[in-house]
């Protein structure tokens, strides 16, 4: 089993201080919704966010996006060995039901989300899929009872993905957190949780592009593929 | 090198039996822009795309916005060993320059794609990111000068990626074809253009996870990240 959590990822609702601006105002009209209930997004509240903290970080659900359907629509997650969460940037986490059919299309993707920001779980009736709850980091990987906690980062040791995952195979239940956000690193907390701190290319990989790497790596010292194909 | 070309790829302005449905006059005035210079998207259209030949495997832009992301965002790419084309299921083909930085959001990159249908190149003026023109598949593959042509395809031998891939290795200008559309398989005419067809999964992988696995299979043929991470 392996564990994927994407950390300190760039999704929220509009704060509030932004409420008011223009751009804000706008995108409420036009969407039919209150500014609370719709996710911040640097494409469309870029000039607005000039005002906020830490504003390179955030405002980015695209990351999320892209990364769980990566996630959710690998072989791994097919064999019911990858747990997926999302964690934001304000303590927010997401569990992700492995048999979750997300949205391909963006837009459609924000409205499901803004729709969990509001209800706390998707859909409203029936199996959840996602659930949205208050929860740190450091509480979401004790619950998933992660035995082993690999982080990617910039500032990390410098080690091929390969080398990486390999020390992962003896684990019962790794861990692997992978940011979300699209700029900047990961807060001190986070890398205090880790066990290792890796660095896998000499320059910047995208959330997505980690994500995919990870579990097809995983993959393949379980020799996944060849498993599949034998049963088929 | 090697060479990447997203075949058959669902990507097309909205077709003239279409203009007059309610649901594409709708979101020509929305956008301001006549139908024919709008993208087919299923999660747009999908009632009006009913009454289209093989609807089901057309109208999924975001497939090759994924695909291209992955594609462009590789260490495969970065240093030069990539070529990414787009060919799609109107004989189009869409040159990408290496360089290229595609937007992240998907209503910029449908944007992006209209003007690109509408002025055959992006941008209009400076250095030309993508170029969309009238080819074939067969004439894009010569023009590449690949020398091994392998396909991905539910129908084709069973073969772990990793197998695939070693194959490739002996090969000056490979070209692996992956398909742009999300149900249905290639045309006949696109699988007799390949040396191999091979099926790396028991089930149906998307676009973007056989384009992200099979650059970083092949990196990992080349030690590439060992390599990259040395020169650091």
């Amino acid at each position: 089993l392996l564990i994927l959590v994407l950390a300190e990822a760039a999704l929220e609702t509009v704060p509030k201080e932004l409420w008011s601006h223009p751009a804000v105002r706008r995108h409420s009209k036009r969407q039919r919704k209150p500014p609370e209930q719709l996710l911040l997004d640097r494409s469309l509240h870029h000039s607005a966010m000039r005002r906020l903290e830490d504003n390179l970080k955030r405002g980015r659900p695209d990351i999320t996006h892209f990364a769980l359907l990566e996630a959710l629509g690998s072989p791994l997650n097919k064999e019911g060995l990858l747990q997926t969460h999302v964690h934001t940037n304000k303590d927010l986490a997401i569990t992700v039901n492995p048999a979750a059919r997300l949205p391909r299309n963006y837009n459609r993707f924000i409205g499901l989300m803004e729709q969990l920001f509001q209800q706390g779980k998707v859909p409203s009736t029936g199996e959840t899929l996602l659930k949205l709850e208050h929860k740190k980091l450091q509480t979401l990987l004790a619950e998933a009872e992660a035995d082993y906690i690999l982080a990617f980062s910039r500032e990390g040791k410098l080690k091929t993905l390969q080398d990486a995952v390999s020390t992962l195979q003896a684990k019962q239940r790794p861990a692997v957190i992978v940011g979300g956000f699209p700029h900047g690193h990961f807060s001190e907390t986070t890398i205090q949780l880790a066990d290792e701190v890796v660095c896998v290319d000499s320059e910047m990989l995208e959330a997505w592009t980690v994500t995919s790497r990870v579990i097809y790596e995983y993959e393949r010292s379980l020799s996944l593929s060849g498993k599949r194909l034998c049963e088929n």
